[in-house]
């Protein structure tokens, strides 16, 4: 029996726009969201219940963490032996692994997606990284090719390997992620502080074209430029969403060097401190042992004296 | 008058590339190059020569330092005022700003243009950034419209600014694009050090469409994990061309914090060290203090004895 | 009462020595390790049975994880209400946490201690990080003092906090040591990359008094290279212990910046790699984009050719 | 003929203390500053006026770039054949190796000096760096052995190399100084940080004896935290003297790589800056392609809305 209707937890922006490309492409969704306004049933189980007999697929597209673990253990005693669990948030894979084997006991089946493409999805489709047993993952393939991009279907999916894997790779995908913005951002800085550069907005738009650094990023950062050329109204402060942090921590495990990625993450860390205790550390050594300037908390800091060396 | 004829000095991959790109463009091009079975003509000054009486244009593409301070210097000898020496190459900036400065003074022209694009360019394209004179890149503008990409303008075009500025650009963007690759390279490896992802090349290949990290580097990227899926023909040397070295001190320069380019410079170095001198001396610290487990040139290190905790 | 006379489970080269500094210090040690010819007893039940009644304290001085669980676990049998168990060992501070938790079950106190100093420990005194309940702690001042150098105590002991800050202690001290190393070896390896840098040994040397980098690391810098002033019998293979590792983990969850300490820690994963599979990568992306000199596995590359700029 | 009488130009902090220390060792010293509470003699030429005939040592001790050219070329003039020039200020090597061998051509010696120890200098001796002819060197030695520490020779002098090997000791010890005190910068806010841990302070002054990471520098961090135990009253701005930057430069130049040496200047760099240019452009990508929490330059950013992965 081919899968012609799922149902969906979760419709923020990513769900609500997932379902909508979903029926584009021929699938009918029973959604659900605790708000009201974006809902179709009341509750889980009135979910479960619209759902077709025979083999019920739920996606689950809501937060990692305590959300995604809240909505699998309330659909694992509401589904039955056959059914599908498809967690399409960003759950670290470690926990996907431990949900399969739980569900593996009641007979339901659990595939890990990861889901690239943000808010462009809707327009684009989403690039899915897939992880599970290979029967499940082919009953899956018509949700799977609704929702990924057009073209070849290898270029906008793949089944990435045992559970877990799918969130692996979006895993890996966003530490890569980080590096590349972290790539650009420092190109972009360099340009902005050289004075012989007059058009630095100019500049990374000749490079959409032709160039070795051209990218969906860059089209991106050009866009976010043609906004706003000085970025005056943003803030330097730049959150993580874990991650960036998961794929260090594995790199660790793994005794990978990470030393691009783990300088992207930890430029995020300290975009987000009011004040570095470090470099605090590091003022206070320089003024132990060479009377070197330190910026007091408070006025501005004397000239150093005529004729003197650094120590 | 309208250029439509050009010299061009250096017929290597490049170059060569280049003429047939600005002959399609409907620029004509007469070709120097010391090999006798590419050549046009025979010597620098045939190619002065050949070029038709008004404002002449001569653009080098021979690699950066000596060569190209050979060919500019002799064609400044051969130039009369008004004419263009275009510099595509991969010239530092500031050699650039002494050039222009020392060929004003004879009322010769001088542009700098950093190129990208590599082998794809005579089908894609080349990526132009352009630094000089206004008036001068004007009259320019019919040979750059010959080998940008086609499409708009602005997005394989700048004048980036004053001279220089073009290298300068260049140079950034040779620096992002080391970050970018070291960025992929890292995901790469941790993707191939995990058991669970059964499909590393599949995993890559489903990155190339709808996705955040979707760039022409990462089609590269699939490119040569199709030819090769292990990459197990290509040896873990990479050798650096100058413009990253310069990206690094130009931001030391600026006290521009260079995190991630820098990192992927220093991956580069690494790479090609047979051993690596400061690594011995950390083995040699351990050794010292701790009785660390120290790998001997020779054969492999004892265990160590039971029940021992590290110091 | 007070403590007299302790048991000691583990005596490898850590063990034995802080035995006999124990001794030194008025101390009596029973001591237990499975290699007969160094126990004092034949079993941990003998140990238990050898010490005095009253308030028996065992310290553990066994490799992290298994081994010292397996101790721990055993010794949680044997004790009693009111007696203590020292972990001297590496273990990471969380697991220090879920035994104390464990054996405060039984009434069995519980504290960690990070203990430095390797091999010199014996003659120069150890440094003590101290984690659990004050009560406890004061009452093994005696074991800690007899252990701790010479000179005023907070010089080489400290109460750090709770049940884990001992070892969180000994943890973070051995990242800062990561990357104190591999300050060094940078250093060490640009003096001798420099052609007029004739005495590398002796410059190193000259900043063991009066310099602003003096230190007891630098001093075994010293003694490896009057021992091997090239280092010509040193492998550049360095391990980890799992310390540096878990400092970056720590970092990452509490969203503090470490550049230097996780870059010294993935110089010591690269120093391992027979080949590194992201500059695998980063030489085949090269090759695609550029035709790029790539060192190919097996006879030496070809030149480029003449009159070639890189891409 | 013995050295015994020689000139010093510099009288600032360093200067001065150098020339109380070169007196209580048994060295005459005629100083000169322009500032006429401090020095002994009107200018320069009252400088050399006042030294013994035969072989004139002047000791220039002004801050490194135009005022050390300054002294340099002034002095040049004034002496003959024979004298000699020690510069002790953190002059960039390739600029002694100007200077001696303009130097040179009228008989005149150079020998550069990396001198260490700051403020501490005068009471434990000065750590020197030598570099220059071993001729003039030798002839020095008198100088030397009065400024440098108390103890063997060997500890606190070397004559490293010809001419600029001096200095150039002295920038790679400043390097090394850069990642060591990022180091323990990066231990000090892991500790502070984390909630487990009750006595910063405590933890780090039990690390003076016994234990691997012991140091000078952290002699001195435990004096800055017993003044200032949060070090609430030093700012987290951190300059640098430029001997850092020369480090990296040298690095890249000779492709030595340099990753914790660099990221502690780039973190001294980052501290200095209001707000990342860099930072702001990661912001702007995220905020492009996701719809990711930015924080405005005013209110506080709005919480995300319920059930809503990040993309």
């Amino acid at each position: 029996m081919v899968v012609s209707h799922i149902g969906l937890v979760g419709l923020g922006k990513m769900g609500n726009n997932m379902r909508e490309r979903l029926r584009h492409g021929g699938i009918e969704v029973t959604g659900y969201d605790p708000r009201p306004e974006v809902t179709d049933v009341p509750d889980l189980a009135a979910l479960v219940a619209a759902l077709p007999e025979g083999r019920r697929v739920v996606w689950v597209m809501v937060p990692a963490g305590e959300p995604t673990r809240g909505v699998v253990t309330e659909l694992g005693g509401l589904l039955s032996e056959g059914d599908i669990i498809v967690e399409g948030g960003n759950s670290h894979y470690p926990e996907d692994q431990e949900r399969a084997a739980e569900l593996a006991g009641k007979g339901i089946g659990y595939v890990d997606v990861g889901v690239s493409g943000g808010v462009w999805g809707l327009e684009n489709g989403y690039g899915l990284m897939v992880g599970g047993d290979p029967e499940l993952v082919d009953h899956l393939m018509p949700v799977f090719d609704a929702l990924r991009p057009d073209g070849p279907r290898e270029e906008g999916f793949v089944h990435a390997g045992s559970v877990g894997a799918g969130h692996f790779a979006k895993m890996v995908h966003n530490g890569i992620e980080y590096g590349l913005m972290q790539a650009y951002a420092e190109g972009y800085e360099l340009l902005a502080a050289k004075d012989i550069v007059t058009d630095v907005r100019g500049t990374m738009k000749a490079w959409t074209r032709g160039t070795v650094v051209r990218s969906w990023l860059l089209d991106l950062m050009v866009r976010a430029l043609e906004e706003d050329p000085r970025l005056a109204a943003i803030d330097d402060w730049v959150d993580d969403s874990g991650e960036g942090r998961w794929t260090v921590d594995e790199a660790i495990d793994l005794a990978v060097p990470l030393p691009v990625i783990s300088a992207a993450l930890f430029a995020r860390f300290a975009s987000r401190q009011e004040e570095s205790p470090a470099m605090k550390a590091v003022a206070a050594l320089r003024q132990q042992f060479g009377g070197h300037a330190v910026k007091p908390a408070g006025p501005a800091s004397p000239g150093a004296g005529p004729l003197e060396p650094p120590a």
